[in-house]
């Protein structure tokens, strides 16, 4: 047995238009087209690759958003945006979403594995099952199916997408252009998947990456969502709004992976957090009451009761939350956002404006405000006691935000010996320290192993 | 009423892998892992701007071909490839395909608004239905839809698209920062559609973009596929093996569209033109015998035999063909090539092997073998003659090929005046001489305008 190997801090930025404030766009710097503007995107990797960071993320919908007369929304489509990107960057990690909802398996490996061959092995998919019902209407649905139906849908799906990138063996491409050889067709096998949602006979047109396949990355917090990332994911996007709570989440994750053969080595927990720095810690908070009062009062509290899943009407700006809030109905909504930002409330008996301040106008994600020296000691408390493997930045505003958090906390961190200097390899998997994960023949090989 | 503008000639190159002739990857100066790198593709992107060509153009297939044991295979998706491709130019005009029989309206809005939107307005479409049995069986079925079928979808399907690209007002942007106001509302309207195929509600969640919305391709040379072509194609990807064939296809798409209200300016007619470019005739034939020859009989005369629609056992290499060959079963199969195939052998009596020679081991576009005076001389014709407005080139081999071409072929054009020396706009509808598509009020105050 080879000892376990250190821990890595990890970090990814969640580039969501003009960063994670909605207000963010009308800051005096910012140009407000830059949630369409390819080059915007392209600088904030840029910025994240020469600070080293593991990945940039990409969120998406496939619906419009509500509210659209107030901020940006997400548009362009990520695996298309991530290739332009992938063409401006030489290392950093290039994670988009795609709902299982409103996709079929068969695009999805394709998309993403040309993602992965043209950034060399650089692509990651975050998986998502859309709870909205605009989306549903874009895709010939009155609603959205529920809960239940959409996890059930997306693990198979999965299971899918996971057997048409195993397809291809390792050496299955020779190209020996002497003998006139160009494919091992004895190499290269059908999927033959006949399943509940999916039948998809393959193979995948494509041979293997760089990295084999492109880093399976979750986000799901509802038992269902767990048990997806526990059997699939090596990377979560998760949202706590406590350190008690992020390292039972943890876990509990790692448990369930466990059960399905899976040790702690496969999968890397990194907690959605908003920053807001400053040089001194009332800087940061004059920062984050001025980005928070440039959002109309009515789309926060608009925002915050659509993630309680109430009337907006039933929340006053300058009371408690009520008392009585039920799991929106049918098990249908972001569960993960609901409980976070419940628990935050009733943990300091906030007001809705409280409550929208320490949000900084946000949907749930936890919003640290300081100086440099005190983000880090966060991240290092988190890190260090097992609560984060790492963390998903969603920096106030972008690019600004993020060149802040990168001037000023990088450094301190990498001093800490938590974060690295250079990269020490190539691949996302490399950068996230996860296995290359074996082809068809050698999985089978090992399970056969395993039985005899 | 206005003097009609003066045609010009178009071109675009197609980036089939390593190059039309299935052998081309055998060539000493091929990298046989061109077809799935992405460096390639750039490559011959930029060596088509440099010449001033209107576009590249990417074919696509939703299943893994046959007898890839021979020959590089249709890999990378088209959007995401043409993203990474679009960062590496600034004016080349960027074509994918994608298929309505295996893909959501929302979905390729989306993906092809965002290549759009990423390359500054050089975007286009080819839209395909997706004849094969192995698609399908990606896909849930057994077998391909039948071609009405396919057809039908495939108009429904390119409806939806058009109404999401017109669902926003050219000016609903607003990123009015003092104010705070982000998007009109009331200049973003729903689709509302509800077809027999698909309900989708809208609006899109991007805004419109440089050129007003991807350019539409299309390739159909059935009844049906004129239909869809006359109805929505700006251009037309054809297959013609003789200059009256050729005028005649290209007369009778004219007079189908302007029946829907479509003038002659409003489509370019570009059929797929393999070019074997050589210093002397007899060194232009014997690169094709070379390269036909490089290529196994049995890999060429399966091929034919897939296109005729029959087995290949019914061929004989030193035999003419069967005279007794019906349009493949229950109308699928591709008709274009089919008929293309079957005037070349017939015109000149062929036999299997003299057919393969003849079409450069393809599957059914028109090769010319020669000097690029000669290869100058039969592109003048066809354009003055009014048999194409352009050419989809499909050089033997890639990057070779288009160099030669370019090197040869283009500066006699250029000398001619038939071809552009610098680009005069910066969008694919510039290049092609295409007006913006008005936006959803404009289009409806046109059509009230119309109706009084």
């Amino acid at each position: 047995m080879t000892a376990r190997a250190p821990r890595h801090l990890h970090l990814n930025v969640n580039i969501l238009h003009s960063g994670f404030v909605p207000s963010a766009w009308r800051l005096p710097d910012a140009d407000p087209r830059a949630f369409i503007d390819v080059a915007h995107y392209v600088r904030v990797a840029q910025i994240a690759e020469a600070a080293k960071f593991d990945a940039v993320f990409l969120a998406d919908n496939a619906s419009i958003a509500d509210q659209i007369e107030f901020r940006p929304i997400t548009a362009l489509e990520p695996t298309v945006l991530l290739a332009s990107i992938a063409a401006a960057t030489t290392h950093i990690g290039l994670i988009g979403t795609a709902s299982t909802s409103y996709n079929e398996p068969y695009n999805i490996a394709r998309r993403f594995s040309t993602l992965d061959h043209v950034s060399g092995g650089r692509a990651g998919w975050n998986i998502v099952t859309t709870a909205d019902a605009g989306s549903a209407r874009n895709f010939g649905l009155d609603a959205a199916p529920d809960h239940a139906q959409r996890y059930a849908r997306a693990a198979e799906f999965t299971d899918v997408v996971k057997a048409l990138w195993q397809s291809w063996e390792d050496d299955a491409f020779i190209g020996d252009k002497t003998g006139g050889r160009f494919i091992d067709t004895d190499k290269v096998h059908p999927v033959a998947h006949r399943g509940e949602y999916f039948s998809v006979q393959g193979p995948l047109n494509l041979p293997r990456t760089a990295q084999g396949y492109p880093v399976l990355v979750q986000a799901g917090g509802s038992a269902d969502g767990r048990d997806l990332a526990a059997r699939h994911a090596e990377a979560v996007f998760s949202a706590s709004q406590s350190f008690e709570e992020s390292a039972a989440y943890r876990g509990d994750l790692l448990a369930r992976a466990a059960a399905q053969g899976r040790g702690p080595e496969a999968i890397r927990v990194l907690p959605g957090l908003t920053t807001i720095v400053g040089a001194t810690e009332a800087d940061a908070l004059r920062r984050r009451d001025e980005l928070v009062e440039l959002i109309p009062w009515r789309y926060s509290l608009t925002r915050l009761a659509g993630t309680l899943g109430i009337a907006p009407d039933r929340l006053q700006l300058d009371e408690r939350l009520p008392d009585d809030l039920p799991l929106p109905a049918a098990g249908n909504g972001n569960h993960t956002f609901f409980h976070a930002t419940l628990a935050q409330a009733r943990q300091h008996g906030y007001t809705a404006r409280q409550l929208i301040y320490a949000l900084a106008g946000g949907g749930g994600h936890r919003v640290v405000v300081g100086t440099p020296e005190q983000i880090a000691d966060d991240i290092e408390r988190w890190f260090r006691g097992g609560a984060a493997d790492g963390f998903n930045l969603m920096p106030d505003a972008l690019p600004g935000g993020l060149q802040d958090f990168v001037d000023g906390v990088v450094p301190i961190l990498q001093r800490r010996g938590l974060f690295r200097t250079e990269y020490e390899g190539d691949t996302l998997r490399e950068h996230l320290g996860l296995a290359q994960p074996p082809d068809r023949r050698t999985s089978q090989q090992q399970r056969a192993a395993v039985a005899t």
